[in-house]
């Protein structure tokens, strides 16, 4: 059919079995093209075609509501909900986000974007209709990566006790981002193998009806499986068997590589453009490699996201028991850590910014307050990073500063991370996290201190007087470009590393008073609870003054880094201007 | 025997069954003389007196390993590992923690607080030992109730793949602080029906061998079942079925009552005193109970704890459906209470402030990032309430003010918070939080406006000059104190109300430029990513001077109001003085 001519599920509605099976094979042609002149989530939305058009060919949406989790496979649920151009139209790709977005339509419920979150959320829509009186479906559908965050656990125990319709499809394509990791993992292959009829089944073991399909990529056994449950009067579990990557070759054949991508040749399946620059993940796993081969205490943690600190198949193999990957499961691995250091071994657990705001709890009890000596990598903690609202990397220094007896490193540079790194892992005496300067590697080709001991000791990188500013970690080279302009206008600028994120250098601080009027600090994150503030504070009472860049407190989403920096006066000459201004005043 | 002779388990070691089981009757007798002069967790450790004594007979402690879950049930553990004058001796009582506490006791690894963890930290010691070539056995002891939560499910998927020696001990007594919820405890009430040998099995579907022993307060069945994976080579589940209160009549009829209580009659049960102070568990549960009968919408949740809004089995029962108690799973209520606003409902989840720290990425993603108007009422959120380290109720400001989107709200009285309840109940443009101000109840007999939908407007209420103090919450008090104080040395100072905590009225504090040279923050919280910080950096670059007053950023543990208030200089006079100090300066 006319893709182009579908605006709504209710065009699909119409369609025979084995015109829905046509359908999906159009659509997944169209998706492929665009996946592959755009890039984006490839195998997810790939082993979904099928189970999508079957959901909204069954069930009576948008009245009927599903919730997606993560939702990084509802590409195909956007062709059939009226935004088909976006996927057909070249100038209209960017017009659609990559997860569900409730501002492009009434069929997306929530914008979501971290995992395990929603069978939660489907059990919340299912209750509030028990409350007001409504008879709508309910359907959450979850992959099995997903069901490794605790969240998900959370949500299936609740669920359970709904006792009313709430449905479950749990899309089982045997992978998470890389291969699955725990111990349900075994189970869910056991039932995969025994048709659903095997035991343990952890769904029943929660409370679940349960029904199997074999065939997740056979619309016509979907269509049947969700005829069967829709309208079901308690909750149940479908179990589908999905193929990640489903209908085309390269992506069949290498699920990891092609989970998520960048455009690429749809004949061979090889990336457009190959990125020659190096990249702190890559450094990262070299040096812990390193470290690993050195020490066989050394432990190196994943959640889910090997690929985050550089390490693929061959790193993990060679890493051997000496990586860990605990699965989509930032708790474990934060608690799992502060274990792993109690029982003397050394673990670094290597996390992306955004994704470190599952476990704080776990950083505030299970080791802050136990101060087992834990290092934790922060990755793409930066605005330059990633950009979907539900992936900032901006809240981490909020998050982290503020618990006690953390100590959060900033370092500037590709030599300076690795010189913490190494003190990091070696020391005892604290939990340590580290804030991978942003995602461009900087190399300074300078030498930087073994020694970080001396908790909250800046480094006077350059001693001038009226102004000093304190540039943290990424933003360390606006700072040093800051300076170079206001040399030129005459001023004597005073440069400061400040190294700690998490407390305050008072000796040097307070030296700054005897010659210093202003106060500048610039940080890669969120003003609100952030490093500037810190630094206000302490100047509260003092005749300096202090002015604070960074990050105003706010969700933006898919912006672009230029304009996000413009208004947040994140530019030199502005900077220098501003500066000027207040000396001036 | 003599209990006081108990140096250490190797002094249990070398008795007899029988003695064992003598032992364990002279155990419960003291252990309920100390219970019943001191208070503390009843029913916990009363259940546990023979599992206990038993894990120490067997296990080769403190080589082998022990660690309890949330550790509240440790007592027994603490009286026969060196520390049994504290529980025979009223001198003593308080030479130990009422939790695990590595600083008392090489037998205790972990300080422990927060349910769900011990699994996952077992887990880290057991894969520590597995790096380093060790050979001990490692055990984790977890309570049913604490299955529920997220991280405990993290700790038993990651635990089942270690290969090697791990051994999961569940305490299950059918109950969690009240009864437990959720699909997952029908299936362990169906295991203890059926002597173990049921399906489905949770355990196993996770990837553990189980066994099962049905009298969890035998001693003897207890060391058979001990003895017999002592040395297992693979992760192993010990699912025992204990009394909750065994052995003491009136807890082991009123098993909620006797999880947690004050000191009391032993015959009887009775609590020694019985407070007839209100409280704001119970003016919320019946603030909430006169919403729910007005609007069948407005759903109450908690996270296992309904006792903390003042939910007792009698309106529990009465508001139904309208109640839910998601087990402790503070993601689960957090990501729940979203669903339901989303689907038209009106949710309040009302929890304590250091259990809330469980769901920030939940608060963060699944809430404000959806704008859905949840409402959260915060308990214990301040410096006088709970004292033990791993519950201290301070971080919840910096925690939450810092997400953008939340509205985080603090009364200063009784009053204030139902007007702001009330609100926030019936608004529906944003998620709100409130700071149920304190643990004492204020009442200032004043009306309070029922409108805050002008975010950020902080309320004047005292106009004078040169000094303001911004006295948020359940610190107005404080702040109306100092006023005092500096009236009577001849200042007119201004006093504020903030309202907010998670925004700045920019036109009441630059207006404040105009006739005043200081300004003020008292806030009942930790001062790194406080409130006062946003002030401070708002008058950064400006002369106004800023004062912050709050609680330094550190993990204070049982300690006393009144020395941790000095220690802040949290004192009227104290501040009074060093306000006139700057101001004269």
């Amino acid at each position: 059919m006319d893709l182009d001519s579908i605006k709504s599920p209710e065009d699909i509605r119409k369609l025979s079995l084995t015109e829905l099976d046509e359908l999906c094979g159009e659509l997944r042609e169209a998706l492929l093209g665009k996946l592959s002149a755009h890039g984006g989530h490839i195998g997810p939305n790939l082993g979904m075609v099928e189970a999508t058009v079957a959901l909204h060919y069954v069930f009576d949406t948008p009245d009927d509501k599903i919730v997606f989790d993560v939702s990084h496979q509802t590409y195909v649920h956007k062709m059939i909900t009226g935004r088909i151009k976006a996927f057909t139209d070249p100038d209209h790709f960017d017009d659609v986000t990559g997860f569900t977005e409730p501002r492009e339509s009434e069929y997306d419920l929530f914008t979501i974007g971290h995992t395990s979150t929603a069978v939660s959320l489907a059990g919340g829509l299912a209750k509030a209709r028990d409350l007001k009186g409504g008879k709508e479906n309910v359907v959450a559908l979850v992959g099995d990566g997903s069901l490794s965050g605790g969240e998900a656990f959370e949500g299936l125990d609740f669920g359970a006790t709904l006792g009313t319709n709430f449905i479950v499809v749990v899309n089982d394509n045997d992978m998470s981002i890389a291969e699955n990791h725990g111990g349900l993992y075994d189970s869910l292959r056991h039932l995969r193998e025994t048709d659903g009829h095997g035991e343990p089944n952890y769904f029943k073991s929660l409370g679940y009806d349960y029904r199997y399909v074999a065939y997740g990529n056979d619309v016509a056994a979907l269509v049947e499986a969700f005829k069967d449950v829709k309208g079901i009067d308690h909750p149940v579990v479908i179990h589908i068997n999905t193929q990640k990557g489903k209908g085309y070759a390269p992506a069949e054949a290498d699920r990891e590589t092609f989970h998520f991508g960048a455009p690429f040749d749809l004949s061979s399946g090889n990336p457009l453009r190959i990125s020659e620059e190096p990249d702190y993940g890559d450094i990262t796993a070299t040096h812990l490699m390193k470290l690993m081969k050195e020490d066989s205490s050394v432990a190196v943690i994943t959640a889910g996201t090997p690929g985050v600190i550089g390490f693929g198949p061959v790193q993990r193999q060679l890493a051997g028991r000496q990586f860990i990957d605990v699965g989509i499961a930032e708790q474990e691995a934060v608690a799992l850590a502060s274990g792993l250091a109690k029982g003397g071994a050394k673990p670094f657990f290597g996390v992306v910014s955004s994704f470190l705001q599952r476990a704080y709890d776990q950083l505030s009890q299970d080791v802050a307050i136990n101060n087992t000596p834990v290092v934790i990598g922060i990755f793409y903690a930066t605005m330059y990073g990633m950009n979907d609202v539900t992936h900032l990397g901006w809240f981490d220094i909020a998050l982290i500063s503020n618990i006690p007896g953390f100590v959060y490193l900033a370092p500037t540079c590709k030599e300076e991370y690795l010189a913490m790194l190494d003190w990091a892992m070696k020391q005892t005496d604290h939990p340590v996290a580290i804030r991978v300067p942003g995602v461009k590697v900087i190399e300074r080709g300078e030498i930087f201190p073994t020694d970080y001991s001396d908790i909250n000791c800046y480094s006077l990188d350059q001693k001038g007087r009226d102004i000093a500013l304190i540039a943290a970690g990424s933003f360390y080279s606006l700072g040093e470009k800051v300076v170079e302009l206001l040399k030129a206008r005459g001023y004597e600028p005073t440069l400061i590393n400040p190294r700690f994120l998490s407390g305050t250098d008072d000796e040097l601080l307070r030296n700054l008073e005897a010659d210093h009027r202003l106060v500048v600090t610039l940080e890669d994150g969120v003003l609100d609870g952030g490093f500037g503030e810190k630094i206000a504070r302490f100047y509260g009472t003092s005749p300096m003054k202090v002015k604070c860049y960074g990050i105003r407190k706010e969700f933006a989403d898919r912006y672009d880094y230029a304009s996000l920096a413009r208004e947040n006066h994140l530019d030199p000459a502005v900077i220098a201007g501003e500066i000027e201004n207040i000396l001036t005043k």
